[in-house]
Protein backbone atom coordinates (compact mmCIF):
# COMPACT_ATOMS: atom_id res chain seq x y z
CA UNK A 1 0.00 0.00 0.00
CA UNK A 2 1.66 3.42 -1.37
CA UNK A 3 0.41 6.62 0.16
CA UNK A 4 0.04 9.27 -3.00
CA UNK A 5 -1.49 12.23 -0.86
CA UNK A 6 -2.71 13.07 2.84
CA UNK A 7 -4.91 16.14 3.74
CA UNK A 8 -7.13 16.84 6.89
CA UNK A 9 -10.32 19.13 6.34
CA UNK A 10 -12.73 19.45 9.25
CA UNK A 11 -11.77 16.38 11.63
CA UNK A 12 -11.29 14.19 8.72
CA UNK A 13 -7.59 12.86 7.18
CA UNK A 14 -7.77 11.92 3.49
CA UNK A 15 -5.27 9.67 3.00
CA UNK A 16 -5.16 8.14 -1.02
CA UNK A 17 -3.23 5.28 -2.21
CA UNK A 18 -2.34 2.76 -4.80
CA UNK A 19 -2.28 -1.12 -3.74
CA UNK A 20 -0.77 -2.80 -6.88
CA UNK A 21 -2.78 -1.17 -9.53
CA UNK A 22 -5.76 -0.59 -7.04
CA UNK A 23 -6.25 3.29 -6.39
CA UNK A 24 -8.27 3.88 -3.02
CA UNK A 25 -9.09 6.45 -0.52
CA UNK A 26 -9.23 6.18 3.36
CA UNK A 27 -11.08 8.45 6.06
CA UNK A 28 -9.79 8.49 9.11
CA UNK A 29 -10.27 10.34 12.42
CA UNK A 30 -8.14 13.42 12.48
CA UNK A 31 -7.90 12.36 16.71
CA UNK A 32 -9.31 9.17 18.83
CA UNK A 33 -8.41 6.49 20.14
CA UNK A 34 -6.72 3.50 18.29
CA UNK A 35 -8.93 0.47 17.76
CA UNK A 36 -11.50 2.16 15.68
CA UNK A 37 -13.95 0.50 13.55
CA UNK A 38 -13.76 0.00 9.73
CA UNK A 39 -15.71 0.48 7.04
CA UNK A 40 -15.64 -0.54 3.56
CA UNK A 41 -17.25 1.65 1.60
CA UNK A 42 -17.85 0.44 -2.23
CA UNK A 43 -19.06 3.06 -4.41
CA UNK A 44 -21.85 2.14 -6.95
CA UNK A 45 -21.26 1.46 -10.60
CA UNK A 46 -20.90 4.33 -12.97
CA UNK A 47 -19.08 6.01 -9.93
CA UNK A 48 -16.10 6.14 -8.14
CA UNK A 49 -14.30 6.18 -5.00
CA UNK A 50 -14.54 10.43 -4.81
CA UNK A 51 -17.95 10.61 -5.72
CA UNK A 52 -19.95 13.76 -3.79
CA UNK A 53 -22.24 11.47 -2.35
CA UNK A 54 -19.95 8.37 -1.39
CA UNK A 55 -17.53 11.43 0.13
CA UNK A 56 -20.14 12.94 2.41
CA UNK A 57 -21.65 9.58 3.78
CA UNK A 58 -18.17 8.41 4.61
CA UNK A 59 -17.00 12.12 6.20
CA UNK A 60 -20.59 11.54 8.67
CA UNK A 61 -19.00 7.92 9.47
CA UNK A 62 -15.92 9.36 10.70
CA UNK A 63 -16.87 12.19 12.47
CA UNK A 64 -19.83 10.97 14.08
CA UNK A 65 -18.90 7.39 14.67
CA UNK A 66 -15.08 7.98 14.71
CA UNK A 67 -14.68 5.20 12.03
CA UNK A 68 -12.31 4.40 9.63
CA UNK A 69 -13.84 4.07 6.11
CA UNK A 70 -11.84 2.64 3.10
CA UNK A 71 -13.32 2.82 -0.29
CA UNK A 72 -11.11 1.43 -3.60
CA UNK A 73 -12.29 2.27 -7.49
CA UNK A 74 -13.93 -0.85 -8.85
CA UNK A 75 -12.09 -2.33 -11.97
CA UNK A 76 -13.07 -0.08 -14.70
CA UNK A 77 -14.44 2.86 -12.74
CA UNK A 78 -12.06 6.17 -11.17
CA UNK A 79 -8.62 6.09 -12.88
CA UNK A 80 -9.05 2.24 -13.83
CA UNK A 81 -9.16 0.64 -17.15
CA UNK A 82 -12.06 -0.52 -18.82
CA UNK A 83 -11.01 -3.67 -20.60
CA UNK A 84 -12.61 -4.20 -23.43
CA UNK A 85 -14.87 -6.81 -22.41
CA UNK A 86 -16.57 -4.06 -20.54
CA UNK A 87 -16.71 -1.51 -22.63
CA UNK A 88 -18.79 -4.39 -24.38
CA UNK A 89 -20.71 -4.76 -21.78
CA UNK A 90 -21.43 -1.09 -20.87
CA UNK A 91 -22.45 -0.34 -24.05
CA UNK A 92 -25.03 -3.03 -24.36
CA UNK A 93 -26.95 -1.93 -21.61
CA UNK A 94 -26.85 1.35 -22.34
CA UNK A 95 -28.63 0.36 -25.48
CA UNK A 96 -30.91 -1.85 -23.42
CA UNK A 97 -32.00 0.71 -20.96
CA UNK A 98 -32.23 3.12 -23.74
CA UNK A 99 -34.61 0.98 -25.65
CA UNK A 100 -36.55 -0.12 -22.23
CA UNK A 101 -35.70 -3.55 -23.14
CA UNK A 102 -36.27 -5.99 -20.55
CA UNK A 103 -32.88 -7.34 -20.71
CA UNK A 104 -31.24 -4.27 -18.99
CA UNK A 105 -31.31 -6.09 -16.07
CA UNK A 106 -29.62 -9.45 -16.94
CA UNK A 107 -27.07 -7.71 -18.53
CA UNK A 108 -26.28 -5.64 -15.85
CA UNK A 109 -26.19 -7.98 -13.35
CA UNK A 110 -23.60 -10.05 -16.07
CA UNK A 111 -21.31 -6.92 -16.22
CA UNK A 112 -21.88 -6.80 -12.14
CA UNK A 113 -20.83 -10.33 -11.41
CA UNK A 114 -18.02 -10.42 -13.42
CA UNK A 115 -16.84 -7.14 -11.62
CA UNK A 116 -16.94 -8.57 -8.94
CA UNK A 117 -15.42 -11.60 -9.39
CA UNK A 118 -12.28 -9.27 -9.49
CA UNK A 119 -13.00 -6.66 -7.22
CA UNK A 120 -13.41 -9.89 -4.23
CA UNK A 121 -9.52 -10.25 -4.35
CA UNK A 122 -8.70 -6.80 -4.59
CA UNK A 123 -10.81 -6.02 -1.59
CA UNK A 124 -9.40 -9.00 0.58
CA UNK A 125 -5.59 -7.34 -0.59
CA UNK A 126 -7.11 -3.98 0.45
CA UNK A 127 -7.80 -5.05 4.04
CA UNK A 128 -4.72 -6.95 4.36
CA UNK A 129 -3.10 -3.52 3.90
CA UNK A 130 -4.96 -1.49 6.00
CA UNK A 131 -5.33 -3.49 8.92
CA UNK A 132 -1.35 -3.27 8.84
CA UNK A 133 -1.13 0.29 9.43
CA UNK A 134 0.14 0.88 12.96
CA UNK A 135 -3.18 3.27 13.86
CA UNK A 136 -5.17 0.80 12.74
CA UNK A 137 -4.49 -2.59 13.72
CA UNK A 138 -5.02 -6.21 13.22
CA UNK A 139 -8.19 -6.50 15.13
CA UNK A 140 -10.90 -3.87 14.73
CA UNK A 141 -14.68 -4.64 13.61
CA UNK A 142 -14.89 -4.32 10.04
CA UNK A 143 -18.37 -3.56 8.03
CA UNK A 144 -18.90 -3.23 4.27
CA UNK A 145 -21.57 -0.74 3.12
CA UNK A 146 -22.28 -0.78 -0.57
CA UNK A 147 -25.04 -0.65 -3.25
CA UNK A 148 -25.71 -1.55 -6.61
CA UNK A 149 -22.80 -2.92 -8.07
CA UNK A 150 -21.04 -2.05 -5.08
CA UNK A 151 -23.77 -4.93 -3.52
CA UNK A 152 -22.94 -7.11 -6.19
CA UNK A 153 -19.44 -6.83 -4.87
CA UNK A 154 -20.13 -6.89 -1.26
CA UNK A 155 -22.01 -10.34 -1.10
CA UNK A 156 -19.82 -12.54 -2.63
CA UNK A 157 -16.92 -10.85 -0.81
CA UNK A 158 -18.97 -10.80 2.63
CA UNK A 159 -19.78 -14.75 1.83
CA UNK A 160 -16.11 -15.58 1.50
CA UNK A 161 -14.39 -13.10 3.60
CA UNK A 162 -14.65 -13.84 8.05
CA UNK A 163 -13.11 -10.78 8.71
CA UNK A 164 -16.16 -8.48 7.70
CA UNK A 165 -19.06 -8.84 10.82
CA UNK A 166 -21.73 -6.97 9.41
CA UNK A 167 -22.97 -5.60 5.86
CA UNK A 168 -25.24 -2.90 4.36
CA UNK A 169 -26.54 -3.54 0.47
CA UNK A 170 -29.26 -2.93 -1.66
CA UNK A 171 -30.17 -2.17 -4.94
CA UNK A 172 -29.24 -5.12 -6.49
CA UNK A 173 -29.57 -6.37 -10.47
CA UNK A 174 -30.97 -10.21 -10.31
CA UNK A 175 -28.28 -12.81 -10.57
CA UNK A 176 -28.32 -16.36 -9.33
CA UNK A 177 -24.80 -15.91 -8.03
CA UNK A 178 -26.50 -13.40 -5.22
CA UNK A 179 -28.80 -15.87 -4.08
CA UNK A 180 -26.07 -18.71 -3.68
CA UNK A 181 -23.63 -15.95 -2.23
CA UNK A 182 -26.04 -14.96 0.28
CA UNK A 183 -27.24 -18.07 1.28
CA UNK A 184 -23.39 -18.07 2.89
CA UNK A 185 -23.93 -15.15 4.46
CA UNK A 186 -24.88 -15.26 8.19
CA UNK A 187 -23.59 -11.76 9.59
CA UNK A 188 -26.24 -9.07 10.52
CA UNK A 189 -27.25 -7.38 7.26
CA UNK A 190 -29.14 -4.42 6.48
CA UNK A 191 -31.37 -4.33 3.33
CA UNK A 192 -32.06 -1.62 1.24
CA UNK A 193 -34.95 -1.59 -1.38
CA UNK A 194 -36.43 1.33 -3.05
CA UNK A 195 -39.62 -0.02 -4.03
CA UNK A 196 -40.72 2.24 -7.41
CA UNK A 197 -37.14 0.78 -8.63
CA UNK A 198 -38.28 0.68 -13.21
CA UNK A 199 -35.10 -1.36 -13.35
CA UNK A 200 -35.19 -3.99 -10.60
CA UNK A 201 -38.35 -5.96 -9.68
CA UNK A 202 -39.19 -5.73 -6.21
CA UNK A 203 -39.49 -9.52 -6.44
CA UNK A 204 -35.72 -9.99 -6.62
CA UNK A 205 -35.69 -7.56 -3.34
CA UNK A 206 -37.47 -10.30 -1.39
CA UNK A 207 -36.29 -13.17 -2.64
CA UNK A 208 -32.71 -12.24 -1.99
CA UNK A 209 -33.30 -10.88 0.98
CA UNK A 210 -34.89 -14.21 2.07
CA UNK A 211 -31.83 -16.07 1.04
CA UNK A 212 -29.68 -14.32 3.60
CA UNK A 213 -28.71 -16.90 6.33
CA UNK A 214 -28.59 -14.19 8.55
CA UNK A 215 -30.95 -14.60 11.91
CA UNK A 216 -30.45 -10.68 12.17
CA UNK A 217 -31.56 -9.01 9.20
CA UNK A 218 -34.23 -6.15 8.27
CA UNK A 219 -35.06 -4.87 4.91
CA UNK A 220 -36.07 -1.00 4.94
CA UNK A 221 -38.30 -0.46 1.54
CA UNK A 222 -39.34 2.77 0.64
CA UNK A 223 -40.47 4.84 -2.14
CA UNK A 224 -38.45 6.18 -4.87
CA UNK A 225 -35.98 5.09 -7.79
CA UNK A 226 -32.57 3.67 -8.40
CA UNK A 227 -30.25 5.18 -6.06
CA UNK A 228 -32.69 7.47 -4.70
CA UNK A 229 -31.45 6.98 -1.27
CA UNK A 230 -33.68 8.95 1.80
CA UNK A 231 -31.52 10.84 4.18
CA UNK A 232 -33.75 12.11 6.29
CA UNK A 233 -33.33 9.81 9.38
CA UNK A 234 -36.73 6.78 8.24
CA UNK A 235 -33.63 4.25 7.22
CA UNK A 236 -31.48 5.19 10.24
CA UNK A 237 -30.71 2.54 12.57
CA UNK A 238 -27.09 3.80 13.72
CA UNK A 239 -26.91 -0.14 12.04
CA UNK A 240 -22.75 -0.06 12.20
CA UNK A 241 -22.69 1.77 15.45
CA UNK A 242 -24.77 -1.13 17.04
CA UNK A 243 -22.65 -3.64 15.28
CA UNK A 244 -19.43 -2.83 14.90
CA UNK A 245 -19.24 -0.30 18.26
CA UNK A 246 -18.46 2.96 18.65
CA UNK A 247 -14.71 4.14 19.02
CA UNK A 248 -13.65 4.88 22.58
CA UNK A 249 -13.75 8.58 23.57
CA UNK A 250 -15.71 9.80 20.33
CA UNK A 251 -18.67 11.97 21.52
CA UNK A 252 -21.78 10.70 20.97
CA UNK A 253 -24.37 11.22 17.81
CA UNK B 1 -62.85 11.43 31.70
CA UNK B 2 -62.70 9.71 35.47
CA UNK B 3 -59.18 9.01 37.07
CA UNK B 4 -60.40 5.75 38.75
CA UNK B 5 -56.52 5.57 39.83
CA UNK B 6 -53.26 7.07 40.07
CA UNK B 7 -49.73 5.20 40.87
CA UNK B 8 -45.98 6.33 40.31
CA UNK B 9 -42.87 4.03 39.76
CA UNK B 10 -39.19 4.48 37.83
CA UNK B 11 -40.18 8.03 36.93
CA UNK B 12 -43.65 6.95 35.18
CA UNK B 13 -47.17 8.48 36.27
CA UNK B 14 -49.75 6.03 35.61
CA UNK B 15 -53.82 7.28 35.86
CA UNK B 16 -56.19 4.78 35.16
CA UNK B 17 -59.36 6.21 33.48
CA UNK B 18 -62.82 5.56 31.81
CA UNK B 19 -64.61 7.67 29.71
CA UNK B 20 -68.34 6.39 29.30
CA UNK B 21 -68.09 3.14 29.44
CA UNK B 22 -64.28 2.86 27.61
CA UNK B 23 -61.61 1.71 30.12
CA UNK B 24 -57.46 2.96 29.82
CA UNK B 25 -54.86 4.35 30.85
CA UNK B 26 -52.81 7.01 30.35
CA UNK B 27 -48.83 6.77 31.48
CA UNK B 28 -46.67 10.80 32.26
CA UNK B 29 -43.32 11.77 33.16
CA UNK B 30 -43.15 12.44 36.66
CA UNK B 31 -41.53 15.58 35.60
CA UNK B 32 -40.67 17.63 32.78
CA UNK B 33 -42.01 20.90 30.62
CA UNK B 34 -45.38 21.34 29.18
CA UNK B 35 -46.61 20.69 25.66
CA UNK B 36 -45.02 16.89 25.68
CA UNK B 37 -46.39 14.73 22.99
CA UNK B 38 -48.87 12.26 23.19
CA UNK B 39 -48.58 9.19 21.51
CA UNK B 40 -51.74 6.78 21.37
CA UNK B 41 -50.81 3.26 21.90
CA UNK B 42 -53.67 0.42 20.44
CA UNK B 43 -53.12 -2.72 22.18
CA UNK B 44 -53.16 -5.76 19.87
CA UNK B 45 -56.04 -8.53 19.61
CA UNK B 46 -56.40 -10.82 22.44
CA UNK B 47 -54.83 -8.54 24.58
CA UNK B 48 -55.59 -5.13 26.47
CA UNK B 49 -54.00 -1.54 27.42
CA UNK B 50 -52.13 -3.05 30.49
CA UNK B 51 -50.70 -6.31 28.59
CA UNK B 52 -46.70 -6.34 29.75
CA UNK B 53 -45.22 -5.65 26.54
CA UNK B 54 -47.38 -2.87 25.59
CA UNK B 55 -46.98 -1.51 29.01
CA UNK B 56 -43.25 -1.86 28.50
CA UNK B 57 -43.07 0.12 25.57
CA UNK B 58 -45.15 2.97 26.90
CA UNK B 59 -42.57 3.31 29.66
CA UNK B 60 -40.28 3.48 27.25
CA UNK B 61 -41.74 6.51 25.62
CA UNK B 62 -41.87 7.99 28.66
CA UNK B 63 -38.46 7.56 30.07
CA UNK B 64 -36.67 8.10 27.08
CA UNK B 65 -38.68 10.55 24.95
CA UNK B 66 -40.83 12.55 27.58
CA UNK B 67 -44.03 11.37 25.97
CA UNK B 68 -47.01 10.88 27.72
CA UNK B 69 -48.94 7.77 25.99
CA UNK B 70 -52.49 6.80 26.56
CA UNK B 71 -54.08 3.27 25.74
CA UNK B 72 -58.02 2.16 25.61
CA UNK B 73 -59.16 -0.99 25.82
CA UNK B 74 -60.68 -2.25 22.04
CA UNK B 75 -64.26 -3.18 22.22
CA UNK B 76 -64.64 -6.50 23.88
CA UNK B 77 -60.82 -6.49 25.37
CA UNK B 78 -59.72 -5.97 28.97
CA UNK B 79 -62.79 -5.10 31.61
CA UNK B 80 -64.98 -4.56 28.11
CA UNK B 81 -68.11 -6.92 27.66
CA UNK B 82 -68.06 -8.61 24.41
CA UNK B 83 -71.22 -9.12 22.01
CA UNK B 84 -72.69 -12.28 21.22
CA UNK B 85 -71.21 -11.45 17.17
CA UNK B 86 -67.83 -10.66 18.65
CA UNK B 87 -68.28 -14.20 20.60
CA UNK B 88 -69.28 -15.75 17.55
CA UNK B 89 -66.39 -14.40 15.28
CA UNK B 90 -64.05 -14.71 18.17
CA UNK B 91 -64.88 -18.51 17.92
CA UNK B 92 -65.23 -18.66 14.02
CA UNK B 93 -61.69 -17.61 13.48
CA UNK B 94 -60.05 -20.01 16.05
CA UNK B 95 -61.56 -22.66 14.68
CA UNK B 96 -60.42 -21.66 11.26
CA UNK B 97 -57.11 -20.81 13.09
CA UNK B 98 -56.93 -24.24 14.33
CA UNK B 99 -57.93 -26.19 11.09
CA UNK B 100 -54.97 -23.87 9.13
CA UNK B 101 -58.34 -22.96 7.05
CA UNK B 102 -57.18 -20.44 4.77
CA UNK B 103 -60.49 -18.31 5.48
CA UNK B 104 -59.07 -17.16 8.79
CA UNK B 105 -57.42 -14.40 7.61
CA UNK B 106 -60.93 -12.87 6.18
CA UNK B 107 -62.97 -14.20 9.04
CA UNK B 108 -59.96 -12.17 11.47
CA UNK B 109 -59.83 -9.38 8.57
CA UNK B 110 -64.12 -8.54 8.82
CA UNK B 111 -63.68 -8.79 12.67
CA UNK B 112 -60.66 -6.14 12.81
CA UNK B 113 -62.72 -3.57 10.36
CA UNK B 114 -65.99 -4.11 13.16
CA UNK B 115 -64.07 -4.17 16.22
CA UNK B 116 -62.72 -0.60 14.28
CA UNK B 117 -66.19 1.15 13.40
CA UNK B 118 -66.55 1.38 17.02
CA UNK B 119 -62.85 1.87 18.70
CA UNK B 120 -62.68 5.14 15.92
CA UNK B 121 -65.26 7.23 17.78
CA UNK B 122 -63.71 5.97 20.99
CA UNK B 123 -60.69 6.92 20.51
CA UNK B 124 -61.44 10.28 18.75
CA UNK B 125 -63.36 11.13 22.39
CA UNK B 126 -60.15 9.83 24.55
CA UNK B 127 -57.97 12.58 22.33
CA UNK B 128 -60.42 15.30 23.18
CA UNK B 129 -60.73 14.33 26.96
CA UNK B 130 -56.36 13.73 27.28
CA UNK B 131 -56.32 16.91 25.22
CA UNK B 132 -58.54 18.81 27.79
CA UNK B 133 -56.26 18.16 30.69
CA UNK B 134 -54.46 21.11 31.90
CA UNK B 135 -50.97 18.72 32.37
CA UNK B 136 -51.26 18.13 28.39
CA UNK B 137 -53.13 21.03 27.02
CA UNK B 138 -54.85 21.33 23.36
CA UNK B 139 -51.74 21.82 21.08
CA UNK B 140 -49.23 18.72 21.90
CA UNK B 141 -48.18 17.02 18.51
CA UNK B 142 -50.20 13.29 18.46
CA UNK B 143 -48.70 10.18 17.37
CA UNK B 144 -50.60 6.69 16.89
CA UNK B 145 -48.96 3.40 17.60
CA UNK B 146 -50.64 -0.07 16.91
CA UNK B 147 -49.91 -3.35 15.09
CA UNK B 148 -52.82 -6.39 14.08
CA UNK B 149 -56.09 -5.33 15.48
CA UNK B 150 -54.44 -1.96 16.83
CA UNK B 151 -53.35 -0.97 13.31
CA UNK B 152 -56.93 -2.02 12.03
CA UNK B 153 -58.21 0.46 14.25
CA UNK B 154 -55.10 3.25 13.78
CA UNK B 155 -55.48 3.36 9.81
CA UNK B 156 -59.37 4.26 9.53
CA UNK B 157 -58.94 6.69 12.50
CA UNK B 158 -55.17 8.04 11.57
CA UNK B 159 -57.81 8.61 8.03
CA UNK B 160 -60.22 10.98 9.63
CA UNK B 161 -58.31 12.17 12.48
CA UNK B 162 -56.08 15.70 11.44
CA UNK B 163 -54.87 15.93 15.11
CA UNK B 164 -52.85 12.28 13.94
CA UNK B 165 -49.43 13.34 12.57
CA UNK B 166 -47.30 10.62 12.47
CA UNK B 167 -48.32 6.89 12.45
CA UNK B 168 -46.81 3.29 13.08
CA UNK B 169 -48.39 0.23 11.75
CA UNK B 170 -47.98 -2.92 11.27
CA UNK B 171 -49.10 -6.84 11.11
CA UNK B 172 -52.39 -5.94 9.07
CA UNK B 173 -54.84 -8.95 7.92
CA UNK B 174 -56.21 -8.21 4.16
CA UNK B 175 -59.46 -5.92 4.06
CA UNK B 176 -60.25 -3.50 1.49
CA UNK B 177 -61.73 -1.33 3.95
CA UNK B 178 -58.07 -0.63 5.15
CA UNK B 179 -56.61 -0.13 1.31
CA UNK B 180 -59.51 2.35 1.23
CA UNK B 181 -58.63 4.11 4.46
CA UNK B 182 -54.90 4.01 3.61
CA UNK B 183 -55.06 6.17 0.42
CA UNK B 184 -56.51 8.85 2.88
CA UNK B 185 -53.60 8.99 4.60
CA UNK B 186 -50.64 11.83 4.12
CA UNK B 187 -48.97 11.85 7.27
CA UNK B 188 -45.57 10.19 8.00
CA UNK B 189 -45.85 6.23 8.30
CA UNK B 190 -43.31 3.51 9.25
CA UNK B 191 -44.85 -0.25 8.37
CA UNK B 192 -43.64 -2.69 9.67
CA UNK B 193 -43.85 -6.56 8.46
CA UNK B 194 -43.04 -9.75 9.59
CA UNK B 195 -41.66 -11.88 6.24
CA UNK B 196 -43.37 -15.45 7.93
CA UNK B 197 -46.39 -14.60 9.05
CA UNK B 198 -48.45 -17.89 8.14
CA UNK B 199 -51.26 -15.92 9.02
CA UNK B 200 -51.00 -12.69 6.77
CA UNK B 201 -49.60 -13.05 3.31
CA UNK B 202 -46.64 -10.58 3.04
CA UNK B 203 -48.05 -9.36 -0.74
CA UNK B 204 -50.91 -7.74 1.57
CA UNK B 205 -48.01 -5.95 3.50
CA UNK B 206 -46.60 -4.59 0.30
CA UNK B 207 -49.63 -3.60 -1.22
CA UNK B 208 -51.15 -1.84 1.75
CA UNK B 209 -47.54 0.46 2.04
CA UNK B 210 -47.94 0.97 -1.35
CA UNK B 211 -51.33 2.85 -0.74
CA UNK B 212 -50.07 5.05 1.81
CA UNK B 213 -50.43 8.44 0.23
CA UNK B 214 -48.20 9.75 2.47
CA UNK B 215 -44.65 10.50 0.78
CA UNK B 216 -42.60 10.01 3.84
CA UNK B 217 -42.71 6.03 4.56
CA UNK B 218 -40.74 3.73 5.07
CA UNK B 219 -41.75 -0.41 5.52
CA UNK B 220 -39.46 -2.53 7.77
CA UNK B 221 -39.41 -5.99 7.19
CA UNK B 222 -37.41 -8.65 8.73
CA UNK B 223 -37.82 -12.45 9.50
CA UNK B 224 -40.21 -14.06 12.14
CA UNK B 225 -43.93 -14.81 12.72
CA UNK B 226 -46.90 -12.75 13.71
CA UNK B 227 -46.36 -10.53 16.20
CA UNK B 228 -42.77 -11.51 17.23
CA UNK B 229 -41.39 -7.78 16.63
CA UNK B 230 -37.00 -7.91 17.40
CA UNK B 231 -36.32 -5.14 19.71
CA UNK B 232 -32.55 -4.94 19.06
CA UNK B 233 -32.63 -2.04 17.42
CA UNK B 234 -33.00 -2.79 13.60
CA UNK B 235 -36.08 -1.39 13.47
CA UNK B 236 -35.44 2.00 15.30
CA UNK B 237 -35.36 5.00 13.79
CA UNK B 238 -36.52 7.02 16.56
CA UNK B 239 -39.64 7.40 14.46
CA UNK B 240 -41.83 9.45 16.94
CA UNK B 241 -38.68 11.14 18.23
CA UNK B 242 -38.18 12.47 15.01
CA UNK B 243 -41.56 13.21 13.48
CA UNK B 244 -43.55 14.43 17.47
CA UNK B 245 -40.18 16.08 18.67
CA UNK B 246 -38.93 15.69 21.64
CA UNK B 247 -40.62 17.13 24.92
CA UNK B 248 -38.29 20.46 26.02
CA UNK B 249 -35.12 19.73 28.60
CA UNK B 250 -35.46 15.58 28.57
CA UNK B 251 -32.77 14.08 28.75
CA UNK B 252 -30.87 12.27 25.41
CA UNK B 253 -31.85 8.70 24.96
Amino acid sequence: MHFTSETSSNGVIERTFTLDDVTGVLWSPESGPAGAPLVLAGHPGGLDKKAPGHVARAHSSVTIDGFHVVSIDAPGHGGRPRSAQDERWVAEFRRARAEGSPSFGHILADYCASVAERAVPEWQATIDAVLALPDIGAHVPIGYSGMSLAGAIGIPLAAVEPRITAARFGWLSEHDSLLAAAKQITIPIEYLLPLDDKEIPRGFGLELFDAFASADKVLHAFPGGHAQVPTDGRLDTRFFARHLGRAVGRPAA
